[in-house]
């Protein structure tokens, strides 16, 4: 059976290590396409174009707006950031599952156009770690400490809008848990009914 | 966080390989607790009392009936055959997952009672491979075979009635199928909700 492959939308607060499961899956599934963003921003030292992200002028930016090229986008300072259609279209059609690993809001804009999507939602495995993790990164006055840490106990309470929630206390088991999640999807009855009617009556 | 127990139903027409499956799944995950059924059969050799099944006479049967004891029940020739209900409310309660392997009939029964089981539908890879393992057996007449056949095309067209469907084309593939529905199924913000909210909001 070759169906269309699965919108794997992989979210949460910052500090919950999301981009790491994500590494980790792509690591250990090479059949599943990882969806790049486009952005605004100069590109940082190391970056590399079209891995990290695709980089566009403002006006590049505002063009793909109008012509509806963008499957959700954020202002994020003064610099945009999107993901392009395109790409994950062509991959879903082709039967290759998409990885987005976005933000909340972003994922939210994704649920409006994707009914069809699985939404995971990375969540900490205590309060007490995920201020752990966000002093951890050792980069940041305690004021944007503080900050952080709020903005994630509210994004927490979103967790309500998805389908799945994965606690990350271990990378290795909640990357399986994904694994997991992505495989049950494939077989639930309301995707491949179709495919076993053709097959068996 | 410690929830009840997963109410995991296997269920398929003969020839899809389901009991395979759950001796391979009881196999991999001890945790996982099988359910007996009860019949008024006699044992065959080799047969183990609270193995195989639980033995009674028609009289106890009836008294479990009356008593409400039985989660799913039926006839077969002259035989009843049934799912005693305390093993499975207990183990549930005490938050370990509990297996039950049954016929389709029986499943639907159990659908219910529990809105909250996870109800998997075992499929053969195809129409060809089904008569084989059906004819594979061996034990049967033309005949026979033909009517089990019949029987089985009527009974996957139950699988609409059902959340997933495995096609059982090898058997660890589709037992590592099973083990993430289990997974995911843990995941669903549905049925962790509450336990996210106590731990963070």
């Amino acid at each position: 059976m070759k169906n269309k492959g699965l919108l794997v939308v992989v979210s949460g607060p910052s500090g919950a290590g999301k981009g790491t499961i994500c590494k980790r899956l792509l690591e250990k599934n090479n059949d599943i396409k990882i969806s790049v963003s486009t952005t605004t921003r100069g590109a940082r030292v190391g970056e590399v174009e079209g891995k990290n992200y695709f980089f566009v002028s403002k006006n590049e930016f505002q063009d793909m707006l109008k012509q509806d090229a963008l499957l959700e986008y954020a202002k994020v300072y003064d610099n945009y950031y999107g993901t392009p259609k395109k790409y994950v279209l062509e991959n879903l059609e082709r039967g290759n599952d998409v990885l987005l690993e976005i933000d909340i809001v972003g994922a939210l804009q994704v649920k409006e156009k994707f009914k069809d999507g699985v939404f995971i939602f990375i969540l900490p495995p205590s309060l007490e770690e995920l201020k752990n993790r966000i002093v951890g990164r050792g980069t940041e006055s305690a004021k944007d400490i503080e900050k952080r840490y709020g903005c994630a106990l509210e994004e927490i309470e979103q967790v309500i809008k998805y389908d799945y929630a994965v606690i990350n206390d271990d990378i290795e088991r909640a990357t399986i848990d994904v694994e997991g999640i992505i495989k049950a999807e494939k077989c639930k009855v309301s995707r491949i009914h179709e495919d076993i009617k053709s097959i068996f009556y």
